[in-house]
């Protein structure tokens, strides 16, 4: 499958996980469940279900969205049993095979585990060559697989190997398991991805985000805290917390452009969040004294901050630009003659509302650059008069370690131009990003980031890696290790 | 396959048609204008190119949308020749059969002809018993393949042919044509579908709208006219205006529902016309007198007519409900547990940004009413206030025979009951439809709609059918004829 | 896909047509011949079936063999009623696309009608012009297209249109015809392709050979006669011989390969007929007194000619190459490398049993050669002392325009060079034809053909061609109207 | 997907396995390899393949036939590399998740293995149990992952590691394994499961049968000893014999049913085996004096037997029942009605030929005896006069556990009843079985089966186990393990 020439420059989240437990649903629950999260990841998708009644697992998995593939009510009915788990994975190139797709299962010492996971591990190939060492084979390329050996190589029952095993990662994670006693769920000890608590009726629900529990009308209990596990069974919820120097510094970058608007993180509403982080932004470019004639976000992921950076400054927030929902994964390559066309496969510009005016062009987040020139192109063409582009994020001039799927430093627009010299690449008449401060005052912090003991993880911007980066300095690569590259 | 139990409650356009003369890139560019007319249609899609050095036609059709029907480059590459035509399908229920899929081909005395078709004829099954009394064979249920017996079976050359055969129909029709001379456009004469003219340096474009002008980057030239039929070859582009009587009346349900926002249809930008109806409807609205909190769209076909409903009556514009947009066409079918959750697989409530306030509540249009029956309940449940419902456009009393597929009249919430009736169905504090004239006032006719001699086919508010409806009054249906429903 | 580069050299006949009247399995059963008859035909496959109760046809076509196209027993499920026609088709290459997958089906003035055709019209592009001509619209290239339209532009009941279409007509034909009153069967006036009639219990089958009968447990009642058709409805089986001149003289080719070898056609067993073929062979052959250790049938085909062989010349009967029966339709594209290897696909020599030994080998035919030199070369290089092949059908010398998907003359070995010649590029030791007389004396005919009179079609080997050539005559090529050429 | 309702009764072998080393084109080979082994397994089938320059492993692995899952040839160019490795599967019910294609491949400690097994561990869940409790974790069903954790959990090079797991495993088996450095060939110390070795040129190939071989015209070269590691890399094939006590007994049911005819096993061509079976069989059956007019075979399986009795007692061999090759894996589930037809999906008795005579029937072998009922009753309704059956192979008393999918004991009709009730519910007139004797002297042992010290593994007629059933013994079933029954 060829990848559209189009493809989005935008930072991805590389999985969404849920769980379901008590509830003669489960795997239908789990499905919507994904569906609400698809969002965090379209390549592959899976469920894992444990019928108590057959002291059976039953998994279904498979490449695509979560409407492809148990878009089959037939499969549903297949994965019996009360509780279940189910991922959503977002698959960097040439990973897409189906041997990386989730959850993970495994017989182990204690029984059959399930495991989901979203996060990245900051040492997995320092622990994959010592479990290797000691006689561990790899099937998979996940680091998921690594975690599942941690436990298995481990000793206990199974909480207290996970207690063992999640003292040896370093990393982002938030992982759902099932045994055929419980579901668990729980967070690296800076809760840097998110994992919320949900109820319905009788049943407890584990998701990414809390529009895993709106999908199907489940009541959002709590955040799961850093570092702790939640382990629900038939007497209840019971909370163990391992880790002594737990301290939440969650991931910036979830409120300002990963998860859906309308979850709530720690409390906060994501959509919220933008709206002030535009109104913050707003405060910021005011200084430069232009006067805009409208406010126009690139659509979806600048909606909010756009909305609220109008509100604020007063001026109409406009639809300028246009965008086709339908695009699909992959579409036709395009000739040379046509790609010199400056195809619009997703965006198109609102000619009418926007021509001749003076703009402010609100985007989440500037990270190769490649689509900010294509569409400013594009503006430029159907006669804008000015071009003020306004970012909701600081510069972006870090790699992520920790889950989302960056490009590499010199790939980084922001860590090799200064400001003024994106306006000039991009094209635009000004370029103003907010500041990390500015930021922070967005989500409640009046004095801005506390750099001594700040509240979130936003290593992207600050280049300040809460979590140490094991493999990157050692050195160690996968490819060092034998790989097999596999075709779907 | 199962069809989703949320599936939208929209009307639905029948069909996208595009056209490409003289570019060597003919098919890859149809395929990339029919992904930009895909809201028009996404049961199938099709594209028939001619290569002048083969002397052949060269077809792919299938079902499914665009990017996965012709997702495959091996497969655009195949479809030879400077010219195309293409079409994208909204079949209703049944009619999915690969039969059904266009663009039609046929071989007819002045060569090989392929045909793609937008609208709906009214005297359909008048046409199919003439012509199977005199011997012509039907192998699918659509009626294209009525106009292509009419020329198939008429006399002269495929220009004289086509004029015999417009002047045999009744109904909404946009056609594009291609033969192994020339690519052919026309419109019924009332211009009820709408058909644009665009260039691209040497090469000619046949767009059901002019969005798909855009992604190619290919220029606007103008609207076809009402019963005009266009006639491109290598010495340029003829006119020919067959009809007497020819007026434009265009359909009004495109301004209001169909049409992409960035789309230009006789002039007149859609997004503007929806921004103008919300202002038009905050001013019919405001003999009411209720101060609003926030105006709050039902996205996305309700956001332009909420920014102009919220400009008018300077109140904040809100994303108060946030929509899902990987809803598939299939998903899995709930149990009746299941639908008692009231699943939320498509639009979810912004809590924190709408609580306990006092909303006006902006759709485009209410038809049978089971979806604002839902989303009303939603705002009920997370904590609004106060919802007052205004709807930007008038009742929906009368079905429609011109290619929109709404229900029948006794599915019809506002053919039953009075405005205050469906208020209390749909559970609001108040409902508000815009008028008649307030739309027109809208599109620019200051006195509203005249009554006389009006300029938009509106016969769903106003039961003025302005093509009669043979087939109707005849009392001739399908099913008095054999019928092969064929599985997928 | 791509095409074995070992592909067989076998002429292939073009379809298998099967039809049920009064069963509720009718469609099941209808699948259930069709697989019998799959040697007929392996490219597409399709079922119409009709249903009284629901007045309603229901069809399902699909590329690919009766288990996979048929495999999902919902879709038998689905093609309700008490009667069903059915279709295999092999096709030649670029016309494998769906739209000329059969049954055909169209409504026409006296209802709707499904026809499934064996065989091939020697006037079809005469009479295709002349249909479009009059206004007839093609949208397939299958000849039966043309039987319907005859049908459908012709007056009076379905059957007076069908005697009218059947004397326009020229060529070959077995078809079956579903109407909602009717099952009709018909073969052309010299009954070149197969058609018998069978009862199980109170329903009717219709199909190609008999051994489609023997999967249901069908009784064979008796052949289609020449020029018969055969009305069966609720009455019972009408008879009705509209040609005065009918007289049989079915394809011999049917008898020395294309026919199942249990099939029974017109009272002969075809195994008996290839036995006594291989007895007549031994007789002809015995004038060189070589002594041949062995008797080696190419597999299958050459299998009960073999035995016939060596039963008369009491030697024994060797499976001497063994053949490998999953090979499937497509296969790897080879390297050069891999083609200069001689890669065995689908046979290989069972090298203890025939080294050293001198060989009489025995294959059904000779067509283009090129497999028998493959095979040869094989035999040799494992040893062989001695090959003598000893061939069951006398030389092919022309092609076939009835049915037989036989190369152009050019490329039929026989018609370009002698048998010494044919020999030498064989590279057999000695090669020996069974005479065309002699092929008569195996079907029961002691004094062999009567040249003035003779019983069957045999001209590929005779030059005789029954039905005159029209299309081939007057030179009206398909490649003179328009082509649509469709992908997959 | 639904199993055919006439599935055959036949034993299944478990597994091919094929190898190359040292060729350019060495996954196509591979492919090819596979697919004259395709009688192996259907089920599924995979390539893994290593490209020294890349420093890579590249694999592809699907479910269904050769052809099928390696058609396109796309798929065979990313298998880039030197030397590859396949495997073709037969899978037992439930088992046919993707999970359970092999080869399997991991890392472990000296780089990255892929293997292939053919064969089934008489301890698998004691190992299982064992290792799991050591921290291994299993993530298929298949007794290869017990072979890859003994290797990764032990120490040394990876021969080293291989030596010390086939000393902890029992039972049969013959693996191919491909490292970065070498290609791996092994069989059971009994060489119970087949394993040859061929050259081409200058590459070695490794085959479950020679007619893998055959098909890329490589030499035959010798049969893997057993207990005998041949490592072949660089510097040619090293043999390595780890077992003192290794002492060949190769299963006795490859000559009578699994192994291809064509092939030659231990120096020893498998036709001639059968062909000398049917003499013996022929031998003891004389003692009875019945005059049978023809031998008619089972096909194809009695094909060569049935020659071999025929031509000893000088009667004409017949094809009296003819099998219809097309019989895909899955088919329409009949209705009760249907199933009362007796459908003849796959054989058809060839009525003529055999109707009012007194045949000896021949078939491989009776193990539930379904089929057998099925082809009596259709031999009778078809006028056979007297049936007498003639078996060549001993009766199956006993369940295989060395990789033969038998029934278990109590499904096998020999282990219930003798062999007058046996002939009693089979419907014929008389039946015989061959001796075990026969069968050895068949194979070149004058006196028969050496009871002292026998040639072949052959318990399923003597009872005699020569591998310790250490599973069954202990009683561990997988069922004690947690199970995750995947969707396909």
């Amino acid at each position: 499958m060829i990848k559209s020439f189009l493809n989005t420059k935008k930072p991805r989240d590389e999985c969404a996980v849920f769980g379901v437990f008590n509830n003669k649903d489960a795997a239908a629950l789990t499905a919507l469940g994904l569906h609400a999260l698809q969002h965090r990841g379209q390549d592959s998708t899976g469920i894992v279900s444990y019928c108590k009644n057959q002291s059976n697992f039953f998994g279904h998995r498979g490449i695509g969205q979560v409407s492809e593939v148990f878009g089959d009510s037939n499969i549903i009915k297949k994965l019996e049993g009360m509780s279940s788990i189910g991922h959503n994975r977002y698959g960097t190139t040439g990973e897409t095979a189906l041997k990386n797709v989730q959850p993970l299962f495994s017989e182990i010492l204690t029984g059959g585990v399930a495991i989901a996971h979203n996060g990245n591990l900051t040492n997995t190939n320092v622990l994959k060559k010592e479990l290797i060492n000691n006689g561990s084979i790899f099937q998979s390329t996940s680091d998921t697989e690594v975690i599942l050996h941690l436990i298995s190589t481990s000793k206990g029952d199974l909480i207290e190997r996970l207690v063992y095993a999640i003292h040896s990662i370093n990393g982002a994670y938030s992982l759902v398991m099932l045994s055929n006693e419980c579901l668990i769920g729980l967070r690296d000890p800076l809760g840097i991805r998110p994992l919320v608590i949900g109820k319905l009726k009788n049943s407890y629900i584990l998701s990414s985000e809390s529009c895993g529990l709106d999908i199907i009308g489940a009541e959002l209990i709590r955040d799961v805290e850093p570092g702790e596990i939640v382990v629900i069974n038939n007497k209840g919820l019971k909370s163990i917390k391992p880790f002594a120097n737990a301290k939440l510094r969650p991931c910036l970058f979830e409120y300002i452009y990963f998860s859906r608007p309308d979850s709530i993180l720690e409390g906060k509403n994501v959509y919220q969040v933008r709206k002030n982080i535009g109104k913050e932004l707003a405060i910021e470019s005011q200084e430069d004294k232009i006067k805009f004639d409208k406010v126009v976000p690139i659509p979806d992921s600048g909606n909010a901050a756009a909305l609220g950076f109008a509100e604020h400054i007063n001026k109409p927030f406009e639809f300028g630009i246009i965008r086709n929902h339908y695009t699909g994964r992959t579409f036709i390559e395009p000739t040379n003659t046509i790609r010199h066309l400056g195809v619009k496969l997703k965006h198109n510009p609102n000619f009418e509302s926007i021509r001749g005016l003076k703009i402010a062009l609100i985007d989440d987040s500037i990270v190769r650059g490649t689509t900010s020139v294509k569409i400013v192109e594009m503006l430029r063409n159907c006669g804008v008069k000015e071009i003020h582009m306004r970012i909701a994020s600081p510069p972006v001039k870090h790699p992520c370690y920790y889950g989302i799927d960056t490009p590499s430093e010199k790939e980084l627009l922001a860590s090799k131009y200064t400001v003024e010299e994106i306006a000039k690449i991009i094209g635009v008449d000004s370029l103003k990003f907010i500041s990390l401060d500015g930021v922070y005052r967005a989500l409640g912090y009046k004095d801005g980031r506390n750099n001594q003991n700040p509240e979130f993880t936003d290593h992207y911007f600050s280049g300040d890696y809460p979590v140490k980066l094991v493999d990157k300095t050692i050195g160690i690569k996968p490819s060092q290790l034998s790989l097999l590259i596999e075709t779907k």
